[in-house]
């Protein structure tokens, strides 16, 4: 029964039965964290045999007998181009293969056009006054931080099943000063939503008033299915291609989430035009990025097909978590109105939403119980939800029975503060 | 006997023997390359067992317990501060350790103080007109590469015995638009010189218009010493605290030049307010550089005396290299008057200073010969020596017996380029 249709006894009555619930895991004493996507330490150890694969000075020889230990190939050894190649199906000529970090790649290309603009003829973002971008939310954190950073005005965009909403989208680029839009277009952060074969051919259609409007697509899920039938995302370059579009887009990987994410290898994916710019300021910025660190991923994923069978082994122990998550949230809200949750076939986290004007109040009931969530309000910008409803759930990291007890707990904050708003407003 | 004092005969007889040299050489055909600061193949492989450190999961986990295969830690690991601690004196709250290329750390700093400036409530250096930057000449090409690409002006600044001409610097610094000085304070690139206690103590001592200046203090030759008496570097950090001045510097160190060039670990080393700063930027940009990488460092540079046992393998292998070179300059040029250089004592450079108006010329006739030497005028800013007179050779990474061929060629170009100049001032 939906909990706004109950009696005020009757909340009365299960809001009591929720706090008892609550005192009892409170004096359990937990240390739980599902705040970040971090990967397991079983999926961790699915790439452990990684570390083995460079040995002799020769394991350190490039496919043209070049030494990787030394300087050179500041774009990217062409076996780690190939490997991006399977990964995303582009060219290599269109990858540039950088450090660990692809959240660095996005801050320095952010950098990049605010000191240098978007190309050699480019007006610097920074000297064309107060610029803006675009901002799907609930979106990631991380996005909006960089923004933040460079004094970037973040403007909400919704999102909805089949991606962001594209009547604002393109309504919102006919200010010139919209320069930028953040997009996580497979398995979106948090709400694990794939963008519609419509939404793609809308973005790579777009005609922004900027002439230095880039779409940063983060495909940082680009093959992290769940189930063997993954989601289908469109190229969107090959869609670009027809608009001659393929300038507006930089597309972001990284292998974080399928080997190390503390140690894997991040690279962009771009136009010519774009890769050949980037380039040039990049030899500036180092010599090289880690050659070896490259060798050892492009030798352990060294075809399309060793990359899907590796992801379906990740597959394999996620499962279960999200099953878990969802599953209790089915069990302990379904019906009652109070939260509205996606059940992803991908990705690395679940989105919940709760009754308006509760989700603050639901991570802190679960910080007082000792269990890390994302910070409430941490999936839109400046860290304002403006209906302060939204969490995001990161199920990968904890064991499952640790998950169980979380999720278990969480289901008691959400019923203590939706019943608790339910009756104020009664 | 000098050139100079030559008759235009005895002149003429020895160009047409040199030119008869360059010939034979020519027709040899060969391929050499003294251009860059590489390390030699025998150099890379002191490091290889670096890479059979890391193999189970336990192996790289953190002193404290920590999957470092995860994310986490943007400022660097306990173990590889420490190491960079062995390495600078320098304790760990002041060093923030990064990827594989103190360049790129170099150059981050610069774009981060133009977007953002040096400290919170610091104006931004792209707000405030035409920034300069000063440059000790001959010096590293990188270090002006960057200022080219943000459109900083370069001021030169004449290299002494001692280091930097200080009046010079002292006088400069009196401009608030001076926001920055380049040094390679050990084993200079590419005069080899460390600079005097004077010198490093008269830097300590500054007091620039700017509040906003800083020393990149690139360290990049610390402990890369050829004889086992290295020179002696004043810590500028104990010097500045005697003048309340650490905010004004940044140090850079890597294991390029220890370990792996392509592969190695950095980082910066700078006041605790500066760390903070840094670090609370930093935490926007990355989640973390690579640690495992910088465990592999940290186990195998594992104390002070295993960095400089280490440093003693390259110093033994590259000190035949360098007698190689400044052998055969002195047997070939010693007495002409048309070419002066330094007989380092460490570093990755000797340089070469033949007569006014030349050095493009043997440049080119090297090239002409199939040998790469750096460019002439890349150890000014813009590429302009203004003497034209300057040449960096690159003696570690060919074997020794290249390396004389190439040196032997060097002396038959010098020799032709200069007395040609002669003869034609005649």
């Amino acid at each position: 029964m939906e909990y706004r249709n109950m009696t005020r006894g009757e909340l009365e009555t299960l809001l009591a039965e929720e706090k008892e619930k609550y005192a009892a895991l409170k004096s359990a004493g937990l240390t739980l964290d599902m705040s970040r996507g971090v990967p397991g330490r079983d999926q961790l150890d699915l790439s452990q045999e990684m570390l083995s694969i460079l040995v002799t000075p020769e394991d350190c020889a490039g496919e043209d007998g070049r030494d990787y230990r030394s300087y050179g190939l500041p774009d990217g050894t062409p076996e780690a181009k190939r490997m991006f190649s399977y990964l995303t199906g582009a060219p290599a000529e269109n990858i540039i293969v950088c450090g660990n970090s692809s959240l660095n790649v996005m801050f320095d290309t952010v950098a990049r056009n605010m000191l240098l603009g978007v190309s050699k003829d480019s007006e610097p973002w920074s000297r064309q006054g107060n610029i803006k971008f675009l901002c799907p939310v609930p979106g990631y954190d991380r996005h909006f931080s960089i923004c933040e950073t460079f004094g970037i005005e973040m403007i909400n965009i919704p999102m909805t099943t089949e991606g962001p909403d594209m009547d604002a989208v393109e309504a919102a680029v006919r200010d010139p000063l919209v320069k930028g839009i953040w997009c996580v277009p497979k398995y979106s952060n948090p709400d694990g939503i794939t963008y519609s074969d419509e939404t793609v051919k809308r973005f790579a259609a777009l005609k922004p008033a900027a002439p230095d409007f880039r779409i940063f697509w983060d495909n940082a899920y680009i093959v992290h299915d769940l189930y063997d039938e993954g989601d289908k995302l469109l190229d969107i370059f090959a869609e670009c291609e027809k608009y001659g579009s393929t300038d507006m887009v930089y597309m972001f990987v990284s292998t974080s989430k399928i080997t190390f994410p503390g140690a894997g290898v991040a690279a962009i994916i771009a136009s010519r035009s774009n890769v050949e710019y980037i380039k040039s300021v990049m030899a500036m910025q180092t010599i090289c990025h880690d050659k070896l660190n490259q060798l050892r991923h492009a030798k352990f994923l060294s075809s399309r097909d060793k990359i899907l069978e590796h992801m379906k082994k990740h597959a394999a122990l996620l499962r279960p978590k999200f099953k878990t998550v969802c599953d209790t949230l089915e069990r302990e809200l379904g019906g009652t109105g109070v939260a509205e949750w996606n059940t992803p076939r991908g990705g690395y986290f679940i989105s919940l939403n709760v009754c308006d004007g509760c989700a603050k109040k639901v991570y802190s009931l679960m910080e007082e119980l000792g269990i890390k969530l994302t910070p409430a309000g941490a999936t839109f910008p400046y860290r304002r939800d403006p209906r302060d409803r939204n969490l995001r759930i990161a199920p990968t990291y904890p064991p499952i029975e640790e998950l169980k007890k979380a999720v278990d707990a969480l289901c008691v904050c959400v019923k203590i503060a939706c019943i608790e708003k339910i009756l104020a407003e009664k």
